[in-house]
């Protein structure tokens, strides 16, 4: 079966392909959207996506839920995982909460992959806000994720 | 020091002390309450939480946005986690995402300690949603949480 | 196709089955051997191995090697995993390492389902040892399988 | 107080530290020794650490245990982490085990210091072996430290 026969088109480059998977993910991604989610670069195996901390993302200690920064995170590996043309989703993933972020910070997620082995991946992925003296870490989370072996797009 | 030098109303139960942490902490936790999370349960090292799957939450791929599960499961661990009496925040977790959670679905996470040592504490949180042939276990999370040593309220 | 045919006595049960697979799988361990480790109980879903401290599990700040202490929580996930009847690996794990343990204690491991879906599953091991005031948690472990569909046997 | 009277020898590079404290906890680490693991590096921040696969290795299933591929790369991490000068212990680890090892391989794990902030600090391990097509990874750790705050040696 031919890459064309697949409904990729001829000729399209790793990177290409990655800007269409996730175009098509980003697209219908409503809760990224809703909370205001960038997506500044994506590539194989790769996305960056910014978020700026808004007065609904605040917990009951005055800082930046832990939750949703590390949901800023999962959708930037949401996006490297899917760069690839297969349909993959997150089965799981650990976070360290290193540095709280508080309100109006813009936080940016860097997703890198580590591996992929059959339809298992792994991703790291670090978040970061400026800092008086340059970025400063506020998590580093590292995912999991499954293929699901269908196509995308 | 007495316990009502350090303001603990004399002879506060556990459950009372758990139940007085969560409302300072649930009342002005904006970011648990923009998700529509309702808590429904609180004692001393448990907390239960729930939250119903809006439009808003749903991912590129037509399910809930997987950090928004573990950002459920997180709220319900910093609800147990903080019933002790001291300001305790999330140093991690683990969080591993077993089913989708779809589009209406009702999820309840339920915290409970496994143990503190110093200011140290792992707890365990199951999300689950009703299925057809009873309760469906959505994801699971461990958390690491790490007290600041600072009295609640 | 019959349980007989595939091998299974006819009429085992769930225990019985437990019991059959930990044999096999413990009776070639050589790794877990070598640690002197005791296979104590095992049942469907669950495992109890225990293990003593000794000199050549001394790390160089004289506390047993962190990594032997998941090794023991490792070989009780394993046969935990197992006892269903079908070969099962580790896909990976989180351990927390919350007490020190040391040259001499008799550390127990307690391995439980958490639960399976499909060929996943995920189990939690608790370390323990005998102190001054009843059982001392050393360690947390919680490990993540994935079945062969190969029968055990 | 001088760097000197804290027994710190005038001058000493980041190198030189990091080789003198691996140095004080290599030469008592029964562990490691009774594993046949030989640390090959040494840095700031950095360790790479060497096993090969025994026969008392091997688990029930003829592969490596998991656990014990989990004990070379703890054994890399506790090298790397406690570089910097002062005795640091590991909290815990989350590994994903991606491939099996087997008999007679040469395991190499590889750690790096991720960042370091207060007394805690994240460290990546990657443990691989040799492949027909170059090295295959066999597992990857992340390794949660913890610093104690006394200075080694």
């Amino acid at each position: 079966m031919s890459d064309r026969t697949r409904g990729v088109p001829a000729g399209e480059s790793p990177l290409e392909l990655a800007r269409r998977c996730a175009e098509v993910m980003w697209s219908t991604d409503a809760a990224s959207e809703a909370l205001g989610m960038e997506l500044r670069e994506v590539g194989p195996g790769r996305a960056v996506v910014a978020m700026s901390v808004r007065k609904d993302m605040i917990n009951g200690w005055d800082v930046c839920h832990g939750g949703l920064v590390a949901t800023l995170a999962d959708s930037a590996f949401a996006v490297a995982c899917n760069s690839r043309g297969r349909v993959t989703v997150a089965a799981g993933f650990d976070v360290d909460l290193l540095e709280p972020a508080h309100l109006g910070d813009r936080l940016v997620a860097t997703a890198r992959e580590v591996l992929v082995r059959g339809r298992s991946g792994i991703y790291d992925v670090t978040v970061s806000r400026d800092g008086d003296d340059g970025p400063v870490t506020v998590a580093v989370l590292r995912g999991r994720s499954r293929s699901t072996g269908r196509e995308i797009g």
